[in-house]
């Protein structure tokens, strides 16, 4: 069992700084205009993207983006609620709905000094949306993937 | 698909209150020595637990506690990393190990004026991870409510 300092950085996580703040209004933008052509841009090369179903990050822009593009289309009534802050970036809650299952879930992102994504971390429970989430954006990501017939 | 704003609140979440500052020092007194006697005491007469594995919200300090207690004995290598704030709370990323399997969470926990916590939420990832976890959890507890043999 660790035992976690009581330092000020823990009880007082601070602002996320200017950069990480213009690139949270510019996620946000995206979010809400669904421009995923305009992701990649806000991204560094070497982001890593991990997602609720597996351990794993996946590294670079072209995973994230076809991913987050998938899972978004999956997703209805989807809403970010509350919003937490430390020095380099946000946690922010959202909710919503994969067919008649409500899901909570949080995106935990890190931003360098130039307020591009470094780091973008998702948790949603139950388990079982989930699962349904990963299962549904899978067979969406297979089936865009495979060459129209002739 | 909803348009967040980008204000103020959204973008700087601002300090966690004084008394959710004590009262988050404690949680991690509570946490460091595995003091769960002095938990109930930390929480609301209607305290809100969201597990990772169901939707639904345990309400009230003994089934928090119990879940708490076992969970934490199932883990190993507890760590927590990264906070996070608002006004009201906090978000705690936390590191663990269930078997072999490495996990990664967030607890987000919301005080009210007096310190008190009124709502635990517990987000998971991988979901193998919070599977493992939420059947080795539930067969402790189901061993622990059974009577000995005479």
């Amino acid at each position: 069992m660790s035992h976690p300092t009581n330092d000020q950085a823990t009880l007082q996580p601070g602002h996320p700084h200017a950069a990480a703040q213009a690139g949270l209004m510019e996620w946000h933008r995206i979010v809400a205009d669904l421009d995923w052509e305009s992701l990649p841009a806000l991204l560094t090369d070497d982001v890593r993207f991990r997602n609720p179903a597996s351990f794993d990050a996946y590294v670079g822009k072209g995973p994230m983006v076809a991913i987050l593009q998938t899972v978004f289309g999956v997703m209805e009534d989807f809403k970010y609620e509350r919003h937490y802050g430390r020095a380099d970036g946000y946690v922010m809650e959202f909710t919503a709905r994969v067919g008649t299952e409500n899901l909570v879930g949080i995106d935990m992102v890190a931003f360098d000094a130039d307020g591009k994504i470094t780091d973008f971390m998702v948790m949603i429970r139950p388990v079982s949306a989930v699962m349904s989430l990963a299962e549904e954006a899978g067979r969406r990501m297979a089936t865009a993937s495979t060459p129209a017939s002739a």
